[in-house]
């Protein structure tokens, strides 16, 4: 197995002793930053105390809200003079969250970036476009700055301008893309309204994250574009991308152990979750130096896959994420993740790329309709025909979710569509209660 | 004098050692490139034969059209293995240009533009906010690059979004920006507008740069924001921002020139102008591996400014660029550019941020017309007041222009403005000719 680095290819022994020392000092050393201090004192944690994985859930959970709270600089672990780099969140939906980083992190995050891009079967000689926005959103410069430390000639495109992004896939022979999943499917579609053939463009692997997807998605995405594409794993509050990425096995997320802790807890009680279970994953960083957090809360839903990989790597895995515990829709005392609704439709030969779910509410009862676009030689006007589609995916909705979605089947390319993530869910209800 | 690096305090005799040295390598370099094996061999200029600063004159002049010309590999003079990043035009109008980097290219660059960074006051403990487009766009990237050498802490806030822009310069109290001339007054004027004092927003130095910009542009800023404003000049083919920066005396830009040779040319004729004249800057890359360029047509005017800085290096001084050999208006035959008309406009005090230049054609005759925002408190009812200022503003523009544009008077924020690059000339012809 060829590996980028060491770390790779620790034995669980010697992960569980990389994550004991490196435990022991990053709750010291988040006990400098105000938030902690408080924090652990009010619990009566002495940082020394920290000796072993066992005292890890002695260790107080952190949430969002702490960040925001907290914004701009009571998770700050260190000195101010020592920082090179801080992304922010928006706010638009809150206060804003705020991650410094000194020039050790960034070093750190550039290199476990490399390990994914490199376990996913990039190298050195490949062309990396970069189809993915710049500045504070941590998708763009996280991501470059491992291609930049694996010696790939990058393209840093940023996001939008479809027809300059084909163009630069075809000028430069770019072998390797970054892309978030809906994108990829978006750009697929436009290069085949121009009578050509997708998989005649050059890359031969896609990184996709950034936004929870199926693994019919996924499929989908190779098979329009003719590559292998793997599903890469993070969050800002961990850095960025570069936390869990598939291997050339593309079965589940090696999450890097030597650098973070992963529990998988269940959202309500906040209880480990039984052995392969989904729950929420909480997170704890072992080798940042500006902001350490820990037992992160990151509202991701996944499992760990049981069973060793075949590439040896024995990092465990992750399961795709599921959906956020956030995400989660309430629909006549069913809970529903959107996710599930796109495993079943893209499943079905005859729906095109584009769905959405509408929410509505009819006097006191909560509906849930999904519109989904049916590929263009489905869509005729023999109602036995489309009558037939939309019952076997009515069907199939409702052995999945337990309630019965109405179906409305539509045309191909007219559903609202994005260049930046797909906005799935419309919810038409007057009053969320 | 505080340095950042040894190359800003060179001898003159020193600094043509070095270019002397440089130049012979580079030019063997360079003629690796299909582009330059080809012109060199037209030429029949042999790259050995290049060994003192006299040469220069020996080796063709490169154009834009020659970039283009040369898409998307025949500038590359470097095995593509180490090459880690390219920027690229959008090629709006006309063929992409592409500019190709090593590894040691993108350190050398960053070293540069920490170099202009320092000497304008920056340092390690600065907060740095970069304002600018990331992606393809230099301007982002390049300073971005710079300001993490520098030590500094950077965000990448990236264009547009004024009110995020103005929330993070308060919430992080960021002490030095980059930020293009126009946005800077659209961004005070935001912040006035608020009823609040820009001058109270924390920043005490701005670094302006990607577009041309009057003397009484940046003293405006300067006012508005209460902070110092340093002129930045640099171009993608020479890699971006840091080719050219002002020091604490804000007396034109010191060129770097153990990494670039300068020289002012006639556009028309290429032969030098007389000792401070202006004309068109050709620039020659001296530490460029993966793409050297030599004596590279810029299309921007200026001159160098005669004498020594009190700051005490010796790198020649250029003047701030008076306009775009492209950019010239031909207005009853006389030769006009928009930056002469922003010098008058904006040293006239009851003039406010915005104007614009707009070219029509009555019957076979072009009329230059200008109409200019007047600040509130002098936009009063009474024609008299108003007529003077228009009288007044007519007669200074036919001073420095030597034609009479028509002037008119126009309410302040009442004429387009942009977060992105000021477009500042509307032309209504129907035909150019």
């Amino acid at each position: 197995m060829e590996i980028f680095h060491p770390a790779e290819i620790l034995s669980r022994d010697e992960i569980a002793a990389v994550q004991t020392r490196r435990l022991a000092r990053v709750v010291k050393r988040a006990a400098r930053s105000p938030f902690y201090k408080a924090k652990l004192d009010e619990m009566g944690v002495d940082p020394e105390s920290i000796t072993s994985l066992d005292d890890l859930t002695r260790l107080p959970l952190t949430t969002k809200d702490d960040l925001r709270a907290s914004y701009p600089f009571g998770m700050l672990a260190d000195e101010h003079r020592e920082l090179v780099r801080l992304h922010a969140s928006s706010g638009t939906t809150g206060a804003p969250t705020v991650v410094y980083h000194t020039e050790k992190d960034l070093r750190t995050w550039a290199d476990l970036m490399a390990r994914c891009m490199h376990m996913a079967g990039m190298r050195k000689e490949d062309v990396f476009q970069n189809i993915a926005g710049y500045g504070l959103f941590t998708g763009g410069l996280g991501i470059h700055y491992g291609a930049e430390r694996l010696g790939c000639l990058t393209i840093p495109a940023g996001a939008g301008n479809t027809a300059r992004q084909i163009k630069l896939l075809r000028d430069f022979n770019v072998s390797a893309v970054h892309i978030i999943p809906s994108y990829a499917l978006y750009l697929a579609g436009v290069v085949a309204e121009q009578g050509l053939d997708p998989r005649d463009l050059p890359p031969r692997i896609a990184l996709i994250g950034a936004e929870p997807h199926s693994e019919e998605a996924r499929r989908r995405i190779e098979e329009m574009l003719g590559l292998k594409a793997y599903n890469s794993y993070g969050l800002s509050e961990m850095n960025g991308p570069g936390v869990a990425f598939e291997c050339e096995h593309q079965n589940g997320m090696h999450l890097w152990e030597d650098s973070y802790i992963a529990e998988i807890l269940d959202p309500q009680t906040q209880e480990p979750v039984a052995e392969g279970e989904v729950g929420e994953l909480v997170m704890t960083t072992l080798t940042r130096e500006a902001m350490p957090l820990l037992r992160y809360r990151t509202r991701d839903l996944t499992r760990f896959l049981p069973g060793e990989c075949a590439c040896g790597r024995l990092h465990r895995r992750i399961d795709r994420i599921t959906g956020r515990a956030d995400d989660m829709l309430i629909i006549k005392g069913v809970n529903i993740y959107p996710m599930q609704i796109e495993k079943i439709l893209l499943a079905v030969p005859e729906v095109a790329q584009n769905y959405q779910i509408v929410l509505e509410r009819e006097g006191y009862i909560d509906q849930i309709k999904v519109r989904v676009e049916i590929k263009e030689e489905f869509f005729i006007e023999d109602m036995r025909v489309l009558g037939g589609i939309q019952k076997r995916i009515a069907g199939l909705l409702r052995n999945e979710l337990l309630v019965t979605p109405r179906v409305e089947l539509v045309e191909a390319k007219s559903l609202p569509t994005s260049e930046g993530k797909a906005s799935r869910v419309v919810d038409l209800r007057e009053t969320k209660d």
